[in-house]
C-alpha cells in the first residue's frame, strides 16, 4: 500500500484540526486529551453502520458521512445532552479519494452545525463499516433517561413518522411511487436525518423520559416503557405524518409504516401533565412539530387505539435490525 | 431473528452491570452518563480489529475479547492515563453463544484487572469486526504525548520486542519451529498482550514523550520523532529479546523482526538525561524489563546502529497494516 493513501486520509480527516477550546490533544497521538466543563457530566454513545444492514448499497458517501454522525447526535438528543467530541472508526474495502472526500464533507458539515470536533479515530481495511462515537455534556444530575416515565405522562414525538421507511423502499427500488419532490424529500429523511439536538436541550427540563426513534415508534416506546416499568396507549390517528408519506401510502400500510418503520431519528418524550401547557407553548419556538401521540399507562402493555376507541392490531414489522439499541 | 439472541447478548454484556461509582448510567439507555474526577482531563482512544487484517482467522474468541481491550489499554498506557470506561461496537456474522461467552470472558477478565467498566456499545450483523473505545484520566496538564521528545533524550522500551511477529507466523502456520513452551509463549504475546498501564503511570512524570508499539519499533519511533521534530539512533544490539524469540530466529531475521514486527504493545519512552538514574532505579520495581535502546537526535533521520558503530540497514518490513495509528 502506498504511503499516499495515508496522506489522503490525513488530508480528509486529520488536517482539519480542532476548533474547540476544550480539546488539548486531538487527532495524531495515542489518545485525545479533553476537558469536561465543571459541574457537567459526560455522556457517551456509539453506533455502527454496516452496509446492507443499516444502509443500502446505493447510499451516497456524503449521506453516509452525515448519517454516521447523525445517528449518534440523535442519541445525545434523547439524553438532552450538548454534543462536543466525536471519534470515528472507518473500515473501508479500499481507499477511494472521491468517496473519502464526499464522506468527510458529509461528516464535517454536520459536525460543524453542532460544534462537534473529531478528536480521534482508526482506519482499517475491510468490509465497509462505520462506527462513530460521540461525547456530550449534561448538567450534573440533569438530562433525560429512558426510565423516568410515569403513568399519566403525555407521550410526544418530534417531526413526522415513517418517512425514512418509505425512503428505504425508494432507495432499494421496492417502490417507484411519488413525485420527484416527494421522492427527494423521503430519501433525504432516510439519508440525512436532522437530529433533534436543540429540541432535546429545550425539552430536557420538562420531560420525565425520552428515547430516540431508530427502530420505529412501537419498538422504541416499548423500550421506554420497559425501562420505566409502565405501559402506553398510542393514538394511531394522531401520528404526525408528512404530506409525502401520506401521498405514497394507503390507509392499510400507513399505520404499519408509521409505527414500525425504523430510522426516523425523531424523539419520543414523556411529559408530565403539569408541564403540558408549558411544552405546548415551547413547541411554537421549535423548528419541528411536537405532537402528542399517546399517554403512559400503569398497565404494562402497549396498545394502539383509533380515535373511536377501537384497537389497531400492529402486524410485526417486516423490517428488523439485527441490532437493537440499548440492549447491551 | 429470535428475540432470544438479544437475550444472549444481554446476558454476556449487559447483565454484568457496573462497579465504578463514577458511572451514573451504564448500558441500556441512549447513552452512558459518566463523571470525570475534579482536576482530571479525559483521555479517549479507539481501535478496530478486523478479521484477516488485524488478527488471523484462527484467533480464539477469548483472546479476541482480551486483545480488543488490550490494544486500547496500550494507547492509554502510552498517554500515562488511568483507564476507566469502555464501549464496544461488535459486528458479528451470526450470534454464536459459545463464541460470545468466550469473547466476553476474555474482555471482562482484562477489564476487571484494570478496573474498567463497559458502559455502552452496539451490536450489528456483518463481517466480524470489533471496535473498542476506551476512556481514562490524566491529571490536568499531565500525562505523556508523542511530541515532547528532545535531542539527547534516552529511548527506553518496556518488555521484549518481536515476540508477536513470530507469534503471527506460528498462528498462520508460516513456521512450525520451536518447543511447545516457546510456541505457547510467543502465541500468548500475539493473542493476549499485557498492556503496560502501570508502567505508563509509573513513568509519566519522568518521560518527555511516549508511544505504544503497535506497528513495530522502527515505525513507531519514526512517529514519535516526527511528532517531536527530531530523529533517533536505535542500537540494534541492545534490543530486548525474549529467549523464545532468540530460539526461533536466526541473526539475519532477528533485527528485522524486532524492529519491524507489529503488535508488541510495549511502550517506547523518551527520558531526559537528568531523569535517567531515577528511571533506572524505578525500573527495578516494574513487572517488566525497561531497556535503553537508543537516543533522540537533532538530525531528523532514524538510524540503526550496531555496537561497533556500523549501520544496520532495515529492509522494509513485509508485514504492513493498512491501518497506521494516529494518522488521522
Amino acid at each position: 500500500m502506498a504511503i499516499s493513501e495515508f496522506g489522503l486520509i490525513q488530508r480528509y480527516f486529520g488536517a482539519r484540526g480542532t476548533r474547540r477550546a476544550d480539546v488539548s490533544v486531538g487527532i495524531g497521538d495515542d489518545g485525545a486529551v479533553l476537558r469536561v466543563p465543571e459541574g457537567q457530566d459526560l455522556v457517551v454513545t456509539t453506533d455502527t453502520l454496516v452496509r446492507d444492514v443499516h444502509f443500502p448499497r446505493s447510499t451516497p458517501a456524503h449521506a453516509l458521512g452525515h448519517k454516521s454522525l447523525a445517528v449518534n447526535l440523535s442519541d445525545l438528543a434523547a439524553m438532552g445532552a450538548e454534543p462536543s467530541w466525536a471519534t470515528l472508526a472507518l473500515t473501508l474495502p479500499k481507499v477511494d479519494e472521491d468517496w473519502l472526500k464526499a464522506f468527510s464533507e458529509g461528516f464535517f458539515s454536520l459536525a460543524s452545525d453542532f460544534n462537534v470536533d473529531l478528536v480521534g479515530g482508526d482506519i482499517a481495511r475491510g468490509p465497509l463499516s462505520i462506527t462513530a462515537q460521540l461525547h456530550g455534556f449534561v448538567p450534573r444530575g440533569g438530562g433525560m433517561r429512558r426510565s423516568g416515565a410515569r403513568p399519566g405522562d403525555r407521550l410526544y414525538v418530534t417531526g413526522t413518522l415513517g418517512d425514512a421507511a418509505i425512503g428505504l423502499e425508494l432507495a432499494t427500488n421496492r417502490t417507484q411511487r411519488g413525485s420527484t419532490m416527494e421522492r427527494a424529500y423521503l430519501l433525504s429523511r432516510l439519508h440525512t436525518p436532522l437530529p433533534r439536538v436543540s429540541e432535546g436541550l429545550a425539552l430536557r427540563d420538562f420531560a420525565r423520559a425520552a428515547i430516540d426513534l431508530s427502530d420505529g415508534l412501537a419498538a422504541d416506546v416499548a423500550h421506554l416503557c420497559r425501562a420505566s416499568g409502565a405501559g402506553a396507549s398510542i393514538w394511531v390517528d394522531k401520528l404526525p405524518l408528512s404530506d409525502a408519506f401520506r401521498a405514497l401510502t394507503d390507509t392499510t400500510e400507513r399505520y404499519r409504516m408509521a409505527l414500525g418503520g425504523g430510522d426516523d431519528y425523531e424523539l419520543c418524550l414523556a411529559i408530565p401533565a403539569e408541564n403540558q401547557s408549558a411544552v405546548d407553548e415551547l413547541a411554537r419556538s421549535l423548528d419541528c412539530s411536537l405532537t402528542q401521540v399517546g399517554i403512559v399507562e400503569r398497565n404494562k402493555k402497549l396498545r394502539f387505539l383509533h380515535d373511536d376507541g377501537s384497537e389497531y392490531k400492529l402486524q410485526k414489522s417486516g423490517y428488523q435490525h439485527f441490532r437493537r439499541k440499548g440492549e447491551r
